[in-house]
């Protein structure tokens, strides 16, 4: 580490990200193996020394084979743990095949996964195959290319749970975080359904997590947000947010996740009965800005 | 954001850090405040405009006025409210007074801080007072500029808690991390005492926290590692490390904790007694490294 080049970057080829409060984070590049352009968003795939192979997205990486697995695992086991028999599962976004990956870890489960742009799954099926370790192949898994906002509108009370893998509130993604969205999954979910978001950096973009949660607050009655890691994402840090009609998060006991994983035969890597617990224990300053 | 400026700096003062295994992180400066050289090492204070204020000591940062919190409460009051009844208290290094700070939000604490640079503690207090917050001022700390190494040498059965807070495991940090100096802080402890220290990040130095793990437990009988947030560190994520003669750190009560904090009248930002016990769960990756 040295501050003496301050300024400038060291030799070789860095993939920089910058964020828009002064930070940048810059991981050194094997190699560039992609650049695409889609009529949604300009896509990138990037092969960096430590995050091995990443996928970006409008300039923002979305993951990497190195952590992929702890977004993946708390945004999917966390809710389906605490939905006592979920079956009918939407994936909305989610184009890496990460999540998808994870619902179909839960043998009961029967997904259907909307991504509305077709290159992300394409090229991440052909550059990053190890994120969705075949999951686009299960049989037991329905992929459609459509708009999820529309999907949600035409489908009542059919789905036990609804995950939302999509990028940040930027551009397109906006409707996503907003509460007529919400409104609407309320309506494409069961009676006991719940629906499971990823909710931004609490530490870098705490406003957007507000928004979000006072959205999610006003459609349903239980409203809980979580942590995670996430190291290629700016601070290490990121949030999701589980609302529910009727289950609580919280109040899943640890004996009864550890017997769910293990009738799934499911051994993850960052999720656990304990971490499950422990991701809902917010630090004060984040727990100020939720309150 | 944006990947069109791949291996490019954007416009403006930019401090740098390039850690060793190809990952860099970057904050945008409004100013380069002072730099200095000592006999033991370089020394520079910068201006950022997302983290405040920030001290750097040999091309690494140390700590910032925006989440020095996070780290130095959970180098401090985890062990605190750990033993039951801390009143002699050492601190090795530590020279920004975030550390001292805390251990005198304990009432009950006399702490003798030794850091062997008297330019840190110079620095920090000129340029980053609202770390130290009039700590090297308390009546109740005695500040000795010295060698910890052969402080703790010198001094034996005297102290109820020692606090190592030091910069990373390089140069002359070094001693600090092996086991001969953990045999001379088990004779420096009374016959309750416990020895907390900072212990790398769990993600990119990850065998560095495997070596000191195994030179505490070759010392000391209770060995716990817990982890907290430090977003200006790499990855976002660090760890700390309790060694212990007697009291486990898992086993204090919560409500034990919260007497603790309220009796002290000790209200922190990043600190709770449910972050004291989600602190110590290791998601089963980190878990790895430490069987």
């Amino acid at each position: 580490m040295s501050t003496e080049n301050g300024g400038t970057l060291p030799p070789g080829d860095w993939y920089v990200e910058e964020e828009t409060f002064g930070y940048i984070q810059g991981v050194l590049l094997r190699g560039r193996l992609q650049r695409h352009r889609s009529p949604f968003q300009n896509m990138e795939v990037i092969d960096s020394q430590l995050f091995g192979r990443c996928l970006v997205l409008d300039g923002a990486l979305q993951t990497s084979e190195w952590d992929e697995f702890m977004y993946h695992e708390m945004l999917v086991h966390v809710p389906l743990v605490t939905h006592p028999d979920a079956r009918r599962v939407l994936v909305i976004g989610g184009g890496d095949g990460g999540t998808l990956r994870r619902v179909l870890d839960h043998p009961q489960t029967k997904p259907v996964q909307v991504e509305i742009d077709a290159s992300v799954i394409e090229n991440s099926q052909r550059f990053l195959p190890s994120i969705s370790n075949g999951a686009f192949q299960n049989p037991r898994a329905e992929v459609l290319i459509a708009d999820g906002l529309q999907y949600v509108r035409e489908h009542r009370g059919e789905f036990d749970v609804v995950l939302v893998d999509s990028t940040d509130p930027v551009g397109p993604s906006i409707p996503l975080f907003e509460e007529p969205f919400y409104r609407d999954v309320y309506e494409t979910l069961t009676e006991d359904g719940l629906l499971a978001v990823q909710s931004s950096s609490p530490l870098y973009m705490a406003s957007d997590l507000q928004a979000q949660v006072r959205n999610l607050r006003a459609v349903f009655p239980i409203v809980r947000t979580y942590l995670g890691l996430v190291p290629a994402y700016p601070g290490g840090l990121w949030s999701y947010t589980i609302a529910s009609k009727r289950y609580d998060p919280m109040r899943v006991g640890k004996a009864d996740i550890a017997a769910r994983l293990s009738k799934g035969a499911i051994a993850p890597r960052y999720y656990s009965p304990d971490i499950h617990h422990a991701a809902f224990v917010l630090p004060p300053f984040i727990a100020e800005i939720l309150s």
